[in-house]
């Protein structure tokens, strides 16, 4: 299944854990796999204590890593601004799998599921959901 | 299955979303995952847009990350030369998974399948594609 | 099924590989793929060729993308000087899946799974492997 997610871009990081534990269980699976993906060339999925400090931090080493105002190629032939985005998408990846055991999902106490957006406007992103069963 | 992708190495960034579309529609799943993996300490999987300017501003961002020319403590043991592309590898990660779903990849329109080839000579890369299904 | 791990932490990198192997064979599926995920906020997987000069490099690495003594807003609020932890976890992710074909783990002879555990503490941690068959 899918469910849609509001994003104000600029590395906009969203708790995503609740609508992924909804997915998971709604299938009744009791040992396997929830495949999260988030669709797009300009965003990304990983798992953070979300707590603002920590997002913060994030936040920050991307910007460090992929500086918003650098120059990008990508830039330069599309002038859309939004290299940095597409750089930090391509590093942190739009996948993401984590196992169901005894009808849960095994995420640690800590550990919740984001999304980050990181164009430059508000998006509206589509994200997967795929439940398979281990043998 | 398997598919095999001749690089030249040196961060080639090679898109290979077309065998993978094939290799997961292939399976006749409406709902699914397509699993892909790419073997070996020296290439990495990702995606982005595929646009010239991109692929280059990622491959500038890895030479900042993890530079060729660094001194490494894997070429000090090995001599081989490619400590970089080790690194880049370990950060960047081999596996990939993407929804299938209605029969169909759902990669974003600007979204491709990427892998990168870190070794510091041409190589021939083999990727696992193994597509699963949904309950 | 799970298993647990003792770590030292402080970026300890750990060899799951003989664990994993272990886990998606004992399963008897010819061809399918093996989830592995660590649980936690301080820990991620990746792959490596497991031999102490490209581990080094790969420690040294994460402590110049996000050093150990840099001010963090998660230490801010929160006291416990992890900061560094929580984000080099973010960065490298918690999950990663391995093609399984003719009932053989398809990693590169030179590539190793690995488990690095971030936090500034010894830790023992679970790790998930769930085995799935492909269609």
């Amino acid at each position: 299944m899918t469910f849609d997610v509001s994003s104000q871009g600029f590395t906009d990081v969203i708790d995503i854990t609740q609508q992924i534990r909804e997915a998971a269980t709604r299938r009744k699976v009791a040992d396997g796999v929830a495949h999260v993906f988030v669709e797009g060339s300009t965003a990304a999925l990983s798992t953070i204590e979300f707590e603002p400090g920590a997002v913060r931090d994030l936040r920050e080493a991307l910007e460090r890593i992929a500086p918003m105002d650098s120059q990008y190629h990508h830039n330069e032939a599309w002038g859309d601004g939004n290299g940095y985005a597409h750089l930090r998408a391509a590093l942190m990846k739009p996948s993401l799998s984590i196992p169901i055991s005894a009808g849960k999902l095994r995420l640690g106490t800590w550990q919740q599921v984001i999304l980050l957006d990181f164009d430059n406007r508000p998006r509206r992103r589509t994200v997967h959901v795929q439940v398979t069963a281990t043998v």
